[in-house]
């Protein structure tokens, strides 16, 4: 991780902006959105393009509406919610995320970084300030990816990182097609995904991780985000009797996954400093107490800063896996089942989010996000940034989900100066 | 495992006796009973106390009757066919195993032991063998124990490891009591299990492990059975999102259960010669590809020679659970299941074993069973002994099961000339 200082030595020293969004506004919304498809435990469900998706997509439009914006839904329902600017001929100042939450999701994820646009435009508002280039929210449709499938898919089909035809043909598990529900909640729009341009793009969202709060700090500028290469990998040994076989005799598919298993995990550390490697999902044949596993399947998730240190984790994967076969007889298969490339952000945008950071007072620590956001495709088609702020135990994908007002605050604030920044004031 | 000259060395040299089994004759025995509940894949599927394992007994009895044995049921369904000896008052030199198989079971597994036994008879009334004590053959009870537990329930009981009433309460899947069931099928006897006399008892079975097929030899001779020590083991951590996490900031609970899998199995081989690790079943939670594992559960099983050895096997199993929680935090926590200690077998039946394949011209090795058997209760309550021959590939409980008919027939050999070493013929 880069130091603090690399941030402070780049940039000019700037005075404090008397901007500041009203962070008890931005509260209650957040409250208030998190009303809709809230669970006992404190969370939220709010599935993608279920009834109660079209509820939150109608109270944030309302919203929208009531802070003079122009509102704009394309084919795959992404919402695009404009504050003019002196010149309309320049591309918007985009920022925005998703209101769709996992089964058992939390208030924050996605919905703080809309309602963090929806605050800078209120703040905009409030203060009768004017931006050059038009400022712009986006709600971008199915995130999560938890009904329909492939996840990101509004800001997907916008960076055309797949077509509009297979997003439609996506089915949930009743078998309703992402094209019927966008119709049957009344947000299948007309503009073609894509063809709206936009100047840069920020997006505000919580960490999801736990590296900010183990820091004690308040906002990460995160400069990209990691590659990731998803395998399925098989261990094939032979099935015997726990009791009459002895050690040596034995081919145990558990011990040669278990060896890859330790091996991949370290790997991780040896590679940057930002090296990941998870196995997660394990099965073991045929699972029984008194059985030498026969067969053992689990998956790998790797991740890194760039391609390049990926592809050495994968190397070393292999190359734990071609000892392990010759030291032991066990056959390994690896298949890899998803790959996404390392993307780093568009450094004036990620300037811009550090600048404002240190011009408010907040520290700040630039991060890598390991996770997907909209902002990947938006990236790939503008100038795009995040800022991150601390959530708490790091937890995210949870009802338990939880941030601090003052973070929330704190990033909102970073998000308007960022934007502003862009923008121009003239 | 003790060399081949440690017996040669202890025994006389004896010339080799005339008397041979007729190898066709049990080989026809076998496959006739395993047409009862045969499966399309070659095996055997004959639950204990079913409507098959009914007729195996029928027709295991109507051969013991042919070959002239009176027949005694005791209380849980224990049958004993006695050939008279010339002394009535000596108590009966018996062998014998059990017919009852696991669901996708094999031809041989018990079945030899009992068709053995009965060729024994068939071999010495053929030859007008008139032995000094009366010769056995016993039937046991659901000894695989797929149907209902305990395991070797009839030994079990005959040995008092736990009560007639404990047995016959057991149920199957659909409620029914082993009592109910032994009556149904007309093998609940009068005889209280355990009062009959046993002088010696033998017992022929195919390995079940590949220790025999691997060093190329026909009679596996049985100094005792491995004391087992079942674990459950779970291992606690902190489930987290496998993309924002840096590998320095997780408690992955498979990362510390691998490393706990790894160090249990290395440490069978630092106890002894027949020291044994198994992990059979293991569960990951939540076992999403992009989770970091917040909780392992898996098992563990331990085998070894003597008690003392699983004690020490054990006590490095919990001195790593400390190790794996002073440097990670994860918890760990070991719960001991089930445990069987250690039992050897008497001298006196393993040197008549050796010495009757010695005679007969068969290779031997010394082995310690590593799986359970009748002959282990036997042998609480009288000198026993086992006689192992290879099966193919080691396997067992399966329907692939397999085993050469000169194997059998040599087992069937050792097993003649052994019961007559310790019947006497005068």
């Amino acid at each position: 991780m880069m130091p603090l200082s690399t941030f402070a030595a780049a940039l000019p020293a700037l005075s404090p902006s008397p901007h500041r969004v009203n962070g008890e506004r931005l509260w209650q919304s957040l409250m208030a959105l998190a009303a809709i498809g809230a669970t006992p435990k404190g969370g939220v469900c709010r599935l993608a393009l279920s009834d109660l998706d079209r509820q939150g997509r109608d109270l944030v439009v309302q919203w929208g509406r009531e802070a003079g914006m122009a509102i704009t839904v394309d084919q795959i329902g992404n919402i695009f919610m404009r504050r003019a600017g002196r010149r309309a001929d320049l591309p918007p100042v985009m920022t925005g995320s998703h209101i769709d939450t996992q089964p058992t999701g939390g208030k924050f994820d996605g919905n703080y970084g809309v309602l963090a646009g929806i605050e800078v435009v209120r703040t905009l508002n409030d203060l009768g300030v004017e931006t050059e280039a038009p400022i712009e929210v986006a709600v971008w449709t199915n995130e999560e990816g938890s009904r329909f499938v492939p996840v990101m898919m509004g800001s997907g089909v916008f960076a055309r990182a797949f077509t509009l035809e297979h997003a439609y043909a996506a089915t949930d598990v009743d078998g309703k097609t992402v094209r019927d529900e966008l119709e049957r909640i009344g947000y299948l729009g007309d503009e073609v995904p894509g063809v709206h341009p936009i100047g840069s793009y920020f997006e505000a969202h919580i960490e999801q991780g736990p590296v900010l709060e183990d820091a004690c700090v308040t906002i990460g500028v995160v400069t990209g985000v990691l590659g990731i290469r998803w395998f399925d990998c098989t261990v094939t040994g032979m099935e015997a009797h726990a009791g009459p076989t002895p050690m040596g005799l034995r081919r145990d598919a558990l011990q040669g996954a278990t060896r890859l298993m330790q091996g991949v995990v370290s790997s991780a550390l040896r590679h940057g400093t930002a090296g990941r490697a998870t196995v997660g999902m394990v099965r073991v044949h045929p699972n029984s107490r008194n059985v030498i596993p026969g067969r053992v399947n689990f998956s790998i998730d790797l991740r890194n800063s760039s391609d390049v240190l990926v592809d050495q984790q994968v190397a070393e994967l292999h190359e734990a896996a071609r000892e392990l076969t010759a030291e032991t007889g066990l056959v390994v298969d690896i298949v890899e089942v998803s790959r996404y490339a390392a993307q780093p952000f568009d450094a004036g945008c990620v300037e811009a989010v550090a600048a404002a950071a240190q011009a408010l007072g907040h520290s700040c620590l630039p991060l890598v996000s390991g996770a997907g956001h909209d902002a990947i495709y938006a990236g790939q088609v503008a100038p795009a940034g995040m800022i991150f702020v601390p959530c708490k135990d790091g937890i995210s994908h949870n009802e338990i989900e939880d941030a601090r007002p003052e973070h929330l605050t704190a990033g909102c604030d970073v998000l308007l100066h960022a934007m502003l920044a862009r923008a121009g004031t003239g």
